[in-house]
């Protein structure tokens, strides 16, 4: 790597490579030695050697001269995002409350390219295969959440999301046509509330009210969900979905006054 | 900004720099012009435009040509972290049985250099001033899980960590002289638990047990916190305590036997 070219036409290579370098590190991943870092992010050695000592002395990353691991220091990027958007906080002891009363996992999520990301999460007894942090993501399309938020995006912005995304059978029911999605999301923008029945994953059930901001925009959603066992769709309906609305008018009523202006979402 | 020194001496000042560009923003600053960027990470304009660039191209921040903004991407960097560790994910179902049975918040963190960092949190009702989400940061010296890890710091250790501490009064029961810390670690050391009555914040009492690795060392801690109007210091003991420690142990076997050896706590 050429110092010019790290900073050619304005673009910095170098932070690009950085932040590939952090990545690199995951599930399967948790430790690796200089020449497995390189041959991850596509890097000779030298530049991998950089990049890591670097991450070292800024106490991102950990080594014992050997092998490379992230600190929890990492976190805290993601934590910038966070403490930046006013939503989780105001959303969570509105979760806590319809958690304490409807005794199921409840979450807010917001759209990110053609995904849902959680920003806030109060989880009762665990129902998916996969676990859900803060930052989980998942396709908009097969989740309440997303069909909410998408169900508001104007025609054009729907049609330029549905370009981009592969419509794929997730779960037993999922909608993999953009036609039939299209008549669901017209549905739930009249209706107000979006129920996906084992379309992400076969057993999950979930249901998603939109959260609206002072102009009236969904800027993010909240759900519950829970086991297709213990929660028939009729049960969702009668049982979960008022307690659901009553909160996502609260924490948009609550975000309308708020001083800072960012829900989570970016406008569109 | 000059090419070279960007990689003088073997360290990405660029990979610095783009970092600090991110942590730049926060709640009191969600959203920035780049003039007030350049100013938050004492850069000049033009460095700062090309940082921001940069991010906007990989997807990190947000921009409608005149303020900035992080997206919900960043949280992937944080992520990578708590991805590279199975503890998080081994602790989340013990956890949130340990909530269903005793009815209070429980949390696991790791220490890292002189705070305690949250990576799996069950939360019940709000009874903090602050909201507690994973990356969320407390002195280690003024926590039941801080104590229950300091505990087993070897002294040459621990003194490295105390004169690197001090010792505030945040909460009106705080200890705040090392002699007397090392007698109440001495004390955790022996009994194998911590209690903390409001030395973190006036009403809160916390209760924290040891997460101890394969090779019987602790890596983390898992706790169960409380208003104290709620739960005596009898009651913590008495109804909270042996869920808890039956909780750390079913962690710590879980840990034992993951195929990833990474717990979360780095080798000291």
């Amino acid at each position: 790597m050429e110092p010019v070219s790290e900073t050619s036409g304005g673009y910095v290579q170098s932070l690009a490579r950085g932040l590939l370098v952090i990545r690199a590190f995951n599930e399967s991943n948790p430790e690796m030695t200089l020449s497995e870092v390189a041959r991850a992010t596509d890097m000779s050695r030298a530049a991998a050697r950089r990049f890591l000592h670097t991450l070292v002395h800024l106490g991102y990353v950990w080594t014992d001269g050997r092998v490379f691991a992230l600190t929890p220091r990492v976190l805290e990027l993601g934590f910038a995002y966070l403490s930046s958007i006013s939503l989780p906080e105001i959303a969570q002891p509105y979760l806590e409350r319809l958690v304490a009363e409807v005794h199921e996992s409840a979450s807010v999520s917001v759209l990110d390219g053609t995904d849902i990301v959680y920003v806030a999460r109060v989880p009762t007894s665990r129902i998916m295969t996969v676990s859900i942090n803060i930052g989980t993501r998942f396709p908009a399309y097969a989740t309440s959440m997303g069909r909410v938020i998408l169900a508001d995006l104007p025609d054009e912005h729907l049609d330029e999301h549905l370009a981009q995304v592969e419509l794929q059978p997730l779960g037993p029911h999922t909608i993999t046509t953009p036609a039939e999605l299209k008549r669901e999301l017209a549905r739930v923008g009249e209706q107000g509330w979006a129920l996906v029945d084992q379309e992400l994953e076969a057993g999950l059930r979930s249901i998603a009210a939109p959260i609206r901001d002072r102009s009236d925009r969904v800027v993010a959603a909240v759900n519950i969900s829970s086991h297709a066992s213990r929660t028939s769709v009729e049960d969702a309906r009668t049982r979960l979905l008022p307690p659901l609305l009553e909160t996502a008018a609260r924490i948009g009523a609550d975000l309308a006054v708020s001083p800072n202006p960012r829900a989570g979402a970016l406008p569109r």
